[in-house]
Parts: C-alpha cells; sequence; structure tokens
C-alpha cells in the first residue's frame, strides 16, 4: 500500500493520524496540492478528480476519500476500534465525525479556499472547470465555523472525547479541523476553555504529530 | 423508534428508502421546514441543529444525520446488506456515497438553499445566525452538480449500480441527488444516457415511493 499524501493539507493528516492509532506504516508519497500538482496528469491518471489523499493497494485498485480509506484500515486491522462497535456506537460515531466535518471542515475549508492568493481561481478542490473565489463564502464558513467551536464547546462540558467516551475517528476530524482553523483565524478563544484543554489532550498522543 | 421527516426533502427521503429496502415500517412525524418548523422551540428540543431528519428511540436518545441513521439501521437489521460487507466493499460504498453526497447532493443544494426564495435568509440548513443567500455559491453549485452527472454518466457504461455490483446506500444518495437536481434545472440530457437509464432502473425499485 502507499498513500499519495500532502504534509500540510489537513485531509491526508487524518488518515496519517488514523494509522498512527493504528500502530501502521505505510509509505507516503508528497503530492504539492498549492502547485497544483494534484491536477498534473501522472496524478490525475490515479485519481481522476484529483484530490488527495489517494491510497494505491498492491493490485492497483485505489480508494480516495479520507475517511473511506480509514474505514478500509479499520477493517484490516480492527483493534484499536476507532469506528465504533455496536450499532449505536458506529451511528454514534458516523454521527459526531460527520459533524465535526461538515459544520467544523467544511465551514473553514470554505473560508480557506476562498481567501487564499493560491487558490484563487480553485475555490472548489479537485479537477474541474475553474471555480473563482467568493469571497461571501468565506465569510459565510467563518460565521458558522465559529458555530461550530461554541457548540463544540458545549460537547465537551465533563467529556475527554466526542463521543463513545474514548478517541474516535471523530476525535481524528475535530483535532484536524482545529488545527485547520487557525489558518483562518479561528481558534478557541477565552470562552472555549473545554475545547482548548480538548486540544491539549488529543495533542499530547504520540499520533498528533502524524 | 420515530423518524422526524420532510416528505419533500432529500435527506429524509434517504432514510425512507433505506427503511423500506430493509422491510422495516417506523411511524413518521412531518416537519415544514420550508415554514421554518425545524427552528421551532419544540423541534430545537429535540434537536439543537435543527436539522431534519432525526431518529427518536424508545429511550430517549436521538440520533441525527442521515447516513448515521442508516447506519444504525443497518447494524440492527444486518439483511439486506447496504454499507458493505468486507473492509474493501465497505470503504467502497463509504467512497461513492461520500461522492454521491459531496459532489452531487452537496451542490444541488448550494445551487437550490442560494436561489429558493423561502431561504433567502437561509443559506445554510439547520440552527444559527442569518445566511444570506449567496447567489454566486449558486452557480458555483450548478457549474459542479453538471460535472458530478458527467462523471456519474461515465461511472455508470457498463454498470448497473454506483458500488459493489448490488444495490446500496450510494445507490440511494446518488437516486436522491438526481431527482433532487430536477429543483434547479439539472436533469440528464442526451449525452447521460446511462444516467437516464440507471434512473429508471432505480425508480422501477419499490422503494423508490417511500
Amino acid at each position: 500500500m502507499k498513500l499519495y499524501d500532502m504534509r500540510q493539507a489537513p485531509n491526508p493528516r487524518r488518515v496519517r493520524i488514523f494509522l498512527a492509532e493504528k500502530g501502521i506504516e505505510i509509505p507516503f508519497e508528497e503530492v504539492d496540492i498549492q502547485a497544483g500538482e494534484n491536477l498534473a496528469p501522472w496524478y490525475l491518471s490515479i485519481n481522476p478528480r484529483g484530490v488527495v489523499p489517494t491510497l494505491l493497494l498492491e493490485d492497483g485498485r485505489m480508494l480516495d476519500e479520507s475517511i473511506a480509506i480509514c474505514r478500509y484500515i479499520e477493517g484490516l486491522h480492527p483493534e484499536p476500534n476507532l469506528f465504533g462497535g455496536s450499532a449505536w456506537e458506529a451511528a454514534d460515531v458516523e454521527r459526531w465525525q460527520r459533524r465535526m466535518e461538515f459544520d467544523g471542515m467544511f465551514n473553514v475549508g470554505a473560508a480557506f479556499r476562498n481567501t487564499a492568493h493560491a487558490y484563487a481561481q480553485r475555490g472548489a478542490p479537485g479537477a474541474g472547470p475553474p471555480t473563482p473565489a467568493i469571497p461571501a463564502m468565506a465569510e459565510r464558513g467563518q460565521l458558522l465555523a465559529r458555530q461550530w467551536l461554541d457548540r463544540l464547546e458545549e460537547r465537551l462540558a465533563g467529556r475527554e472525547f466526542i463521543a463513545c467516551d474514548r478517541f474516535t475517528i471523530a476525535d481524528i476530524t475535530a483535532f484536524v479541523s482545529l488545527d485547520f482553523a487557525k489558518w483562518v483565524g479561528i481558534r478557541a478563544g477565552v470562552a472555549h476553555a473545554n475545547v482548548a484543554a480538548y486540544h491539549a489532550r488529543i495533542k499530547a498522543r504520540p499520533s498528533s504529530t502524524a
């Protein structure tokens, strides 16, 4: 197996942390999205949508979408469980993973992609027609990412983890999104003591530097 | 169990089709999102994010996020399998479900929410601060939803289903998104014969009217 990666980007980081939590090492190959390498013919021949990360299997099959890659690894290496065990757990983890992704990461992503100079004509990730930056979309992303932070503060009152009372994929998405949010000037403030303590706890895990 | 539903909306429809494929009947209660009933105090006391659908369990626990609700039902009623069996299948279904959701449903949703009169101050779904419609976001949604349709046409060449060679949750999201796309004037045209035939096949399933 090999992972097409970008060191700085939030999505591949989710997969790297997941692998580290499982104790698995696989080779990474860097793809520079900012320089547009994800849109180069060699990469599009592997992943026509031009998104990173991509997992390439020994038999040539490819898998994209970070959460799908993580779920594949979970299937091969079930322990420690990071997607939930029982029907309720699996649903609860899915729900919280999605909230962290849609309310957190996607809003931060909208704020970032629609203001960053390198993405002036690539507001939407991946291959496709030019998508000029939309400043109002960045503003909405800022507004909703801050709402996500406020809600996360409430969720974390008296809780160590986001779901299931143990570390799961929902924590990976939350943690990576919190770091990503700093890129657009959003960070846990005085009103977010629970979030700040949570971030410090997750950062203390060896996997956080993966 | 009880499902807070909105007959017209695409997300609850995914859950209703899923239940029908499993042969399960549960009571539904209608929530009129267009009229803002999802933001009424009684509904926010059940689901503070103000999104629909919500599954309410007998013991009072609530579950939101359509795909999380479906995954819970899959855990309770494993057959017919709709989320994939092996590690590869589960990952492949997840990948395709996400592509149909992110590239299809979300782009159609952006095109719809940012032009529909009823949502002029609610461009983003659910509870939160006003989010005035962003016309440029609707345009980008149109552009990318059409790209999704083109890619779906390629995917369906010689294939009966989106993933796994059988009906899965990825087909539910694809089918519901295709119908949702008509709301914003996007439909399979002469260049989308595979998509049109696929839509007819899925529509012929008894679950499609759920």
